[in-house]
């Protein structure tokens, strides 16, 4: 008798401990899902903006602007974006595409690079997406994107062309929830430190400029 | 009898599910173990870098600086260095301390920032370390470290007092060793790359300048 007790009870603690097992190990082992190197090659972006093949002669197929691209149309319900410089066309276009299918959209940009050539701040604003941006002497240098409040793609890339088609960079994609709260966290504090009611005088900064990589 | 057989067998497969589950899960519980955000308080870091109290009046205590510093420090064996600017004295200070403890360090640099002011890479050079720059016309802009090929520190922090007093940057402290592979193969490509052997001609790239975050 006490065989039949000592085999069921370890089949019982076998299937407990493998469960727990199991779902502690599935944070873990979501970590680091990509890391996407540039330059990028040209490539056609149409079939992933458009959702239809495209004929154009530019090249078709796997590019690193193109795995950035899947990774931010992947958001079903919120993007957060926290970006020195974002004047990438093809980037602009996926966050109104987003923007229209109902993702709720938060930008911070940094206020000196919101102007530069190509920016896509204004656009981005008059397709009606909240941008708020700095107004401290230093720079909003954070390049990250918190896709659902699940992925968190980080990394030296600013959203410029120069960057993606040009600059040895790298991009993380990360689905480890516990790093993705603690930018989740940075981010709702400077959501909320620059909300338009704290912006005092808009004045022009003293920066050196040179250090603004 | 059969009793018997099922309780040792399935004890048996217990214990070997078990163990391939623990050793499964250690590569990947290891990922991001540290994430620092700037801008850095000013404190005093000369504990850190000369190993003796110091008694200046400058703040003691804990830093994003500070945080940063240890990590570095940390390295026995290998320290390969992918930095778009480095002007930090601090973070100068500690790579050739390493270098003086016979920690082999590799410093990839971009060639239109070495010479921004106050620049690590003169003295770094005149202290005996290997120091190689790209001849592209595109930025060298990863900021990342592997401190003994099994930790990364990479972000968007650029190693400049600038950046590291007033912007708003992170750097994420990554031990996952698949992970740190991918970015020690890239550091290799590009270490080859930038090989002196191939440099050609020294010549003024032509960069706008004004995406250069």
């Amino acid at each position: 008798m006490w065989r039949v007790v000592l085999a069921v009870g370890l089949g019982a603690a076998f299937e407990a401990v493998l469960g727990w097992l199991l779902r502690r190990r599935r944070p873990a082992s979501a970590t680091a899902s990509e890391v996407i190197f540039f330059p990028s090659r040209v490539t056609c972006t149409e079939e992933l903006l458009a959702g239809a093949p495209c004929a154009c002669p530019l090249p078709h197929g796997e590019s690193a602007l193109g795995r950035l691209l899947v990774r931010v149309l992947a958001a079903r319900r919120s993007l957060d974006l926290c970006l020195f410089a974002f004047s990438s066309p093809q980037l602009g276009r996926a966050v109104v595409l987003l923007h229209r299918r109902g993702v709720r959209i938060r930008l911070v940009v940094d206020a000196d690079y919101m102007a530069l050539r190509g920016s896509q701040i204004g656009p981005l604003r008059k397709a009606g997406i909240q941008v708020r941006h700095d107004q401290d002497s230093g720079y909003m240098h954070h390049k990250f994107a918190i896709v659902d409040k699940k992925v968190l793609i980080t990394g030296s890339l600013n959203w410029t062309t120069q960057a993606i088609q040009t600059n040895r960079e790298n991009v993380l994609v990360v689905e480890d929830q516990a790093l993705v709260n603690i930018f989740l966290e940075e981010f709702e504090k400077i959501w909320e430190n620059y909300n338009p009611v704290n912006y005092t005088f808009f004045s022009k900064h003293e920066k050196t400029g040179i250090e603004n990589g």
